[in-house]
């Protein structure tokens, strides 16, 4: 199992915008082969601030889901609105 | 249900101290009442980044957990050897 952390955050005054293009992936995402989980949060206390947390069944499933139409489709559409995207790729530790 | 995402990152050459720190706290506060989970993960490509995944019932609980006497103390006992340490609580938006 792949772990993934997200920490996207949007640009001011882009917040929205970027939280409909996040949820417009869930669905598509969800349905992809070795994705066992691809939830979206938010930070209360930083409303431009949203997290996916995701676990995968291998790195070639993630590296699928990378390339895929609607993934592709996204990062284009949110690139000049994001502020900071941090991607944390783990293994189980515990 | 309250989710947190701790992003700990050791200074260099103290990454295996930390983790012996962080593992210790694991089993006491999964009996901790309210706690869903508390999963660490740790970074292969970064080996000093350590990220744990918790769920709480409430933001009591998870502020009980912040006082218990276990957490206090792998805190003080690693504060020394930490790089940087971000904390995202998070509210479901998926």
């Amino acid at each position: 199992m792949v772990k993934v952390i997200a920490v996207l955050t949007a640009q001011e005054g882009h917040e929205e915008k970027l939280f409909e293009a996040l949820k417009s992936v869930i669905e598509p995402t969800r349905a992809e082969p070795g994705c066992f989980h691809y939830d979206l949060y938010r930070d209360p206390k930083t409303p431009t601030r949203f997290v996916f947390d995701e676990a995968w069944e291998s790195a070639e499933h993630l590296a699928a889901h990378a390339r895929s139409a609607h993934l592709t489709a996204m990062r284009e559409a949110t690139k000049d609105i994001l502020a900071s995207r941090e991607v944390f790729v783990l293994d189980r530790a515990s």
